[in-house]
């Protein structure tokens, strides 16, 4: 951009080695580092290149700790090329004056929609016949496993914010039937029964969709109890976080059919995945992908972009935390 | 039953091996035969136990043929435990006198929640995803393929009828765009842009979901240059019959990139599938399992038992063909 082409701000992007989506817009506009490819240590590295640091750019919610800022003597702003931001010390960034942008909510429609797609494929077993037929073991008509219906089904929705409420609208049409529970009852408008607590949305349905955010008052909120009160046709679906579930107790709960099935996006240790749950028909998996999708990415890296473009041009900055 | 107790009538099940849902209900109130559980061919087992025969209970679309029929002397009613009946010869029983029921159209639903599951599978590729978890190959955060969203996809439902309409309005709250392509264009009050044959609506769509039944007119709708026209981006969803699509171009074009990705719940050769397909990460499968769930099954065997069990006490039959 003609605007940088003499004094080119320098932007170091703090990112996993797999995640470049990024790199190739930035350097259009920006001298960019990177801290992955450095062979020191990160500690070591910020030392011997942060006094031009003037931006961070954040992906994939590597930390960004009081050391790490503290280390940029010229930092100005932190970019994060995500809607979470909870992997910034806010505190710190406030004591320097150094501002934080994120990618606003692109994301909670691509969450709600992997939300309805587990629990299809769960219900209608989508990932077990696919591999059903590439094994070649439909040979024969009709021998195959049988799944169940949507329509009816009582789906209890653990967190009607945002994307709770974008899930419960995409599951209307289905003939389902909804429920919530959250910290208390929503607006007359909102069509919805409400339960003031877990246990009581357990016993009355069929489906729990945890769609809150891990806090320490939800922390294992689907334990052993809520599993047996939801009962042996029960399904869980967690796009939340994998901390929301006792995982190891979930994992015994599947083994020993209290609860019918589950769809997970998210669990407990990253990219742990408990390897009990691999060889279970009634479980479908993802990598917490909820959020990730080619749209998505691309409209994050256009406002995270047009955020460090506006910032160095001292223009109002599009999200700002 | 107690008002057949004396004089129990005559059933005779002509069902696949595996298909045993029907069995037990229709013991509690019938003298029941099967057909494939006769070690002789069908023909010689109809003229040793047909003069006894007063029903027909047919399962799973195996033919009721003119012969079949003829076999059978004392046959009054035919009962499709299916919604379809084209595999019976409907002239034969009608000359006959016979009757013949179905079971509604308690598939409609299923068959629609199928065809969205199988369009967010192939979007958010979580069948593949679902593989990757299993295989172990989640070693790393942020490696894995990403998916698509489905917020402003254009669709186009081909073959707007009752299961089409079902299709288009649970996939409206994900933000799709729908068009459809039928004989004539629906009246006002349908929402959705009408196109008057599929080469403009493959021109105009992301995606296409065969929804129509198949005829003359629709036997290969989706032929190469259909999939030339939907592009490189482009996916198709079938879950109305194999015959739509020409099944090896269709394998050709996306070995070829010629489109995307495809979903296909019916094949041209049932239970045969392509075996190139097998090893595609685009392409989720499932067989021909669309219209069943236990709950249909259950609604099924209801209605076809209270067909028969109205039919012998003289009062109206539930459905007729």
């Amino acid at each position: 951009m003609e605007e940088y082409s003499s004094v080119s701000p320098v932007v170091l992007v703090h990112r996993p080695p797999a995640m470049d989506f990024i790199d190739e817009p930035l350097s259009h506009s920006f001298t960019v580092l990177y801290t992955h490819t450095s062979p020191e240590p990160l500690l070591d590295f910020l030392s011997s290149n942060a006094s031009s640091v003037r931006a961070v750019v954040s992906v994939g919610r590597l930390p960004i700790t009081a050391e790490f800022i503290s280390n940029l003597p010229s930092l100005e702003i932190v970019v994060c090329a995500s809607v979470g931001f909870d992997h910034v010390d806010l505190d710190e960034c406030r004591r320097r004056g150094v501002a934080v942008t994120n990618a606003g909510d692109s994301y909670g429609e691509d969450v709600a929609d992997l939300a309805v797609g587990l629990l299809i494929s769960v219900l209608r077993r989508i990932p077990a016949l696919d591999r059903y037929i590439r094994s070649g073991q439909w040979t024969r008509l009709w021998d195959y496993p049988i799944g169940f219906k949507l329509d009816q089904k009582k789906v209890g929705i653990v967190g009607l914010g945002s994307i709770g409420s974008l899930v419960a609208k995409r599951l209307e049409p289905f003939g389902c039937i909804i429920s919530y529970n959250s910290r208390s009852p929503k607006p007359d408008n909102v069509p919805y029964f409400y339960y003031p607590d877990i246990l009581s949305l357990a016993a009355d349905n069929d489906i729990l969709i945890l769609c809150c955010s891990l806090t320490d008052e939800t922390h294992h909120i689907v334990d052993r109890e809520v599993m047996e009160t939801l009962g042996k046709n029960g399904i869980i679906i967690n796009i939340g976080r994998g901390g929301l579930v006792d995982e190891k107790e979930m994992v015994k709960c599947l083994v020993e059919g209290v609860i019918w099935g589950v769809g997970l996006d998210v669990f407990d240790n990253e990219p742990e995945v408990p390897e009990e749950l691999f060889g279970l028909e009634n479980v479908v998996l993802s990598p917490h992908s909820a959020g990730m999708t080619a749209e998505s990415l691309k409209n994050v890296t256009e406002v995270s972009v047009a955020n460090l473009k506006a910032f160095f041009s001292d223009q109002p900055l599009i999200f700002t935390v």
